[in-house]
């Protein structure tokens, strides 16, 4: 059924039915003029992403679930990156009259899985119809006790990041090449990955091991495989956002990286009015990252440093302390740099992705 | 210049720059992965409301300014309708890549002017490119010692309202059949009009006294002025929010009239498992909105039961209690009826705008 079918009051009546916040924190939840909450004590945090179809993302090429979940993520990300604790979410959803019941249903069993997994309550939003394209936007709402800046870093800190770069822009290029969307299931023993047909809604289960059933030909004949490329279009479809935990007694600085490691260690950079030395061969990159985009004859180096969307932290930490996290390069007083491994030099200038340009 | 010139990161350093935030209780405002907020200690109130072209505002009928003052403004009124004070807002922006400069700087001449009215400051946002439409969404955070709901209301109580209803929805059908926007410009001394012609950007500059010089032909062959007109516009375009703090110790319930009277008033019996009778001849109508929807043969009293975005409050308060509010019904057990100047009765029901209804 459409949405035009159902009206606003009914979609409503549905949504707060199923997000009824059972927390003593939440006085008010959805379904006043406003959500009422009991304050923690610590300071409050709140930020704010939105998704844009067209821009953001492709719905021939992303399921609505994964569009959820990943609202959530990126919201989530920022709370994390300034070393807090995510708590209530407030969504903005603009929607084609002519959007299924499923389509939002969907969009919300992402919402909520993303919400169990970080510990998110949705207390409010607002509903609203667009004439053509989807647009998404969440504010979340988070507190904590020691907030991390941008600003922190100082020279003689080292540069970690919390995971490998590139995948997620890499899964990317593999998914506009794939032409339908990728439907990620999780079984408890393992993870498998489930392929829906677009056309006639026929679908095969498949697992790490087996061989690819339906990767289109162009990519098969190519070399790649749903082993290599289905963690990469999960980091892109459904990107966990770091919790900071582990190390965040010891951060001087973090920032998330969703827009690409040189245009966020710039920004790092600016804003605590230091230098960076980043060296290359420390950059973590997955080995089926370096493959897919070696067969599909891109730059992973590109990737890894100026693709967008990866969600790890990007943090700096004194150098006398023992981090559990991947050391990629140090704080200087000035000059942004990227050392290769036979110690040349190069510099590097915050290139990513932004908005309103020609894309390059 | 239009925005592909401009850039992402010079118009985020403009913003920045522009709403830098001045407060003690703002430890860290735009420009970090989140804003960081020293708590009052009160509760935590939170709403978000979002404008989408060609739904919420039409570019041949609104100014930038107009805009930018509305998106507040409207959350502001949620804020107001819980009983608190708004504090920080959030904002998220998808502008096509065409739209020029001068709208994104009026736009926040517009956000500012309100943000001064209410005492709130910009914490944060999010800024995208979209395809076509352009989509604002606000969110906005404020405290409240004590809030109140919709659901609080008893039969005895009596209901309020704050002003004159149905004002925007005429000021809506006199916009539309004007098709250009009117600047709203405000003198020390009068309030005066200025209407600016989009062809030629000539402009007249007149006050309330004045008779109309380029009311176009058709509006002033069937009587209206600007005089009658003007408020009613400016009613729909900068609507300000009513701050319920002169009887709020006595509020039982409230809601804000943002959607009509009927639907409003539905939820806000909904809420609180009552019923509730309308005097009809209490309902406060304007003079200007009575004489301009007769000229143009349209139905007042329809417009102020069941017309959107008046943005007064709607609440309700002990019989006994002195309100300096417009007293136009009382609580009752059930049924939800409109009275007649005879006594007559009817039921009402909730009507009024919809998301992805057909309109009425």
């Amino acid at each position: 059924m459409k949405l035009y079918a159902i009206g606003e009051s009914s979609l409503l009546k549905t949504i707060r039915r199923r997000f009824t916040v059972k927390s003593k924190d939440v006085i008010v939840g959805i379904g006043d003029d406003t959500a009422v909450i009991k304050p923690s004590g610590n300071n409050l945090l709140a930020t704010t992403d939105m998704m844009v179809e067209g821009i953001h993302f492709d719905l021939n090429l992303t399921t609505p679930y994964q569009l959820g979940f990943k609202l959530v993520s990126v919201n989530v990300s920022d709370i994390y990156a300034m070393g807090g604790r995510p708590q209530y979410l407030l969504l903005d959803i603009a929607l084609n009259k002519n959007t299924e019941q499923s389509f939002v249903d969907r969009f919300f069993d992402g919402i909520r899985r993303a919400m169990k997994l970080y510990g998110v309550f949705l207390i409010g939003g607002d509903l609203s119809s667009s004439r053509k394209d989807i647009v998404l936007a969440a504010t979340l709402i988070g507190d904590a006790k020691k907030h991390i800046r941008r600003s922190g870093a100082k020279p003689g800190d080292r540069i970690y990041v919390t995971g490998n770069l590139g995948d997620s822009a890499c899964g990317l290029e593999v998914l506009k090449r794939i032409k339908q969307p990728f439907h990620i299931k999780k079984t408890i023993q393992d993870a498998r990955y489930k392929i829906q047909d677009k056309k006639n809604h026929e679908s095969c289960i498949m697992n790490r091991a087996s061989e690819p059933l339906t990767l289109n030909s162009d990519l098969s004949k190519l070399g790649l495989t749903w082993n290599i490329v289905s963690p990469l279009l999960k980091r892109h479809l459904m990107p966990e956002a770091r919790n900071p935990e582990k190390f965040i007694r010891y951060a001087t600085s973090m920032i998330d990286l969703s827009d690409g490691l040189f245009i966020d260690l710039s920004r790092l950079c600016d804003e605590s009015r230091v230098g960076a030395k980043i060296f290359i061969e420390r950059i973590p990159v997955s080995g089926r990252m370096r493959t897919a985009s070696s067969l599909l004859g891109l730059d992973a180096m590109k990737l890894a440093c100026s693709g967008g969307e990866d969600y790890e932290l990007l943090f700096t930490a004194p150098a006398d302390k023992k981090i559990n996290a991947v050391y990629i390069g140090d704080i200087v007083k000035s000059g942004r740099k990227i050392i290769d491994k036979n110690g040349g030099e190069k510099k590097f200038s915050a290139s990513g992705y932004q908005h309103f340009e020609t894309q390059r």
